[in-house]
């Protein structure tokens, strides 16, 4: 029996379709360093931990559809600190992660068929949640050689058409580690309130910014163009909780957030424990983040400094997230990152990388680069720098 | 800014709309039972629970996108033990709950505007689902007079079209507590055979079956139909664990897991935490499933023998599950049970009821009727009963 053509268009997330050639390296006994998937090794909070260690409740019951009262006030203090006050529980809505968040806003945003502009790297997963909206997702392209920022106005605008409904962002970004600018986003925003479109933001990685680089989140525009903008967001990086599937979609309008709810009473609720443990960020200390923030502003320099020590790449300096896109001297990056898989071996030990054709739509974009995650500690990175080196070495110009 | 046509088309659940109302009478200190909610007071096993007792891992990671590996041992274990040897956990797709699961079988076997036969009354949130995935729900009705059984195959027959892609089955059923027969699997799975269908069966409520209902599992006809069968489960129900998203998607259709697989990568992960107190199902000992089906079927006849005690109701018994679906002696079921809420007091006590117009898609089908969970205990729907029939005599028929 044939399953549905739409499911055969699901495309193999670059991040994860390597998963068994690595399983399959473990089972020999290689040691794999994962810089493929952003799922860092930082603790989690004993603040929130702490509710397992003390759990007595029973049953396990469905939690309400827009998420428990404990967490969407956790939310509501935690975006006040942020210095959005305008954002009550009202206006969020928990998601079973950014994921669902995502999708959420895809969904009710655009009809089959609609499109949405996205700039090129973007995060894989992006084309997976499009598939299964039915949307189309068009293409700006961006350069490793400006750090990914935008192109001018007239690029952008060139893609929009009579079926595009909104603009997608990532910010800070996850692959390229761009964060947009003041001048970026105002950009944004005038096309979104030229053409009326909605603008969807992708901010999980909202608190990882380093150097001169400053956040420009979209709850900055939010009261100027309440109707438009939607804030995607999660708990999984903040605060090491990849694993509690945790996120929000948060917008002022009202329309869209009572949708949401419908769908999301559909689905029943998110997760009970997850919910009960992430409610407790009203506890954390002020320092965890900017400590957190610290360790990866570290571990960034010690990757891009390591990587640029190797000839032949081309890499720039990340601004935020815990990512960087590089371009090898390779022809085809994922017949390398599975070759690293199944035959290179240094000392017994290998990495695991993100090819990133898959981050891209443009056909034969991205084929020479590979998406790193640098969410292990600083020793991993640079054993996993030495590795990379020696395999390029090995593998040659193919 | 106007959201997209398909989410204003998304149903409110029947299931969860009148919670505002249930919310505002509870603000004002009415006591509230909640009968219209799966959603049981039933202990979980504790030796789920120990887990969060006994948690020191740290971080929370993302868990595989399939399901933990103990988790898919543990759910091949299960099958085995109901004598489906044949399932392996490369059959197994790890969901966030039965919601997922079913989500994503109708994307998985249906294009858009695809058709999906249905028996009406069926579980609210179908509706939902294929709003969500762009399919549409055809119904054949069953009639409370022969206890929600199948009509012959011509009324089933007649509904199947071009488009028709699956029968869609929850057995044993929510909300009517049918429980399908020998002759009435072989008589589906037979038009299965026949127009090249899908069978997807919902067997979330499996274990509860009564009196001399005997639940014949899909997984019987799975070697048969191994391309079409798709079981949609969920442990739900079955540990008191509503609020741990755990489900699954089986089938022996290996394009149908791949395409899955790639949906579940794109969400990367079901919750860690759940997945860990779940796979602890191979300790619970054999009496806990058999005792819970024992309470339920008291609290059953509980409720069986009370409705029929108030004059104008029509009930049947409920074969399976937990859920009864009465005939009342008012217009506008959905007004009866907003008055409940909003208006009715008795001893400042009220009840809330599922609207079973939701579970039909038929226009006026199931006006006059509830959905009522039997998931508290015999005191409180004693209690319940009680409430419920002084309400009548207050509402009168209207």
């Amino acid at each position: 029996m044939n399953t549905s053509a739409r499911l055969q268009a699901v495309p193999a997330s670059p991040i994860r379709k390597l998963a068994p050639d690595a399983e399959k390296a473990k089972a020999l006994g290689v040691k794999v360093y994962h810089l493929n998937i952003g799922d860092p090794d930082i603790h989690t909070p004993l603040e929130m931990l702490s509710v397992l260690r003390n759990w007595d409740q029973n049953p396990i019951p469905y939690e309400l559809s827009q998420g428990s009262h404990e967490l969407l006030n956790a939310f509501e203090y935690y975006y006040r600190g942020l210095g959005y006050s305008f954002i009550t529980t009202h206006h969020i809505q928990v998601t079973s992660g950014g994921s669902e968040a995502i999708s959420l806003a895809l969904f009710a945003t655009c009809e089959p068929g609609d499109e949405v502009v996205v700039f090129e790297p973007f995060y894989a997963n992006y084309n997976n949640y499009a598939v299964t909206t039915g949307v189309k997702l068009v293409a700006v392209t961006t350069v490793i050689e400006n750090g990914f920022h935008l192109p001018d106005i007239n690029a952008i605008e060139s893609k929009i058409t009579a079926k595009t409904k909104a603009i997608l962002i990532c910010n800070p970004n996850n692959p390229t580690g761009v964060v947009y600018t003041q001048t970026e986003m105002d950009m944004l925003v005038k096309l979104a309130k030229k053409y009326h479109l909605f603008i969807l933001s992708d901010e999980v990685y909202r608190e990882y910014v380093y150097d001169e680089a400053k956040h420009i989140s979209l709850f900055s525009y939010m009261e100027d163009i309440p109707s438009q903008a939607i804030v995607l967001d999660s708990v999984s990086k903040r605060y090491s909780l990849c694993g509690a599937r945790v996120g929000m979609l948060v917008s002022l309008n009202s329309d869209l957030m009572a949708g949401v709810l419908r769908i999301a009473q559909g689905r029943l609720s998110c997760g009970y424990i997850d919910q009960k443990l992430t409610a407790k960020l009203i506890d954390i200390p002020e320092n965890y983040i900017s400590d957190v923030q610290k360790e990866y502003d570290k571990r960034r320099i010690v990757l891009y400094e390591g990587l640029k020590q190797i000839s032949g790449l081309v890499v720039h300096k990340p601004e935020g997230a815990f990512y960087i896109i590089v371009k090898l001297p390779v022809n085809d990056s994922e017949a390398f990152c599975s070759w690293l898989l199944t035959d290179f071996r240094d000392n017994n030990e290998t990495v695991m990388l993100a090819p990133a054709g898959g981050f891209y739509v443009t056909a034969g974009n991205g084929i020479n680069e590979v998406r790193i995650a640098y969410v292990l500690n600083s020793n991993s990175l640079n054993r996993s720098i030495q590795i990379l080196k020696k395999a390029l070495e090995v593998y040659g110009h193919k």
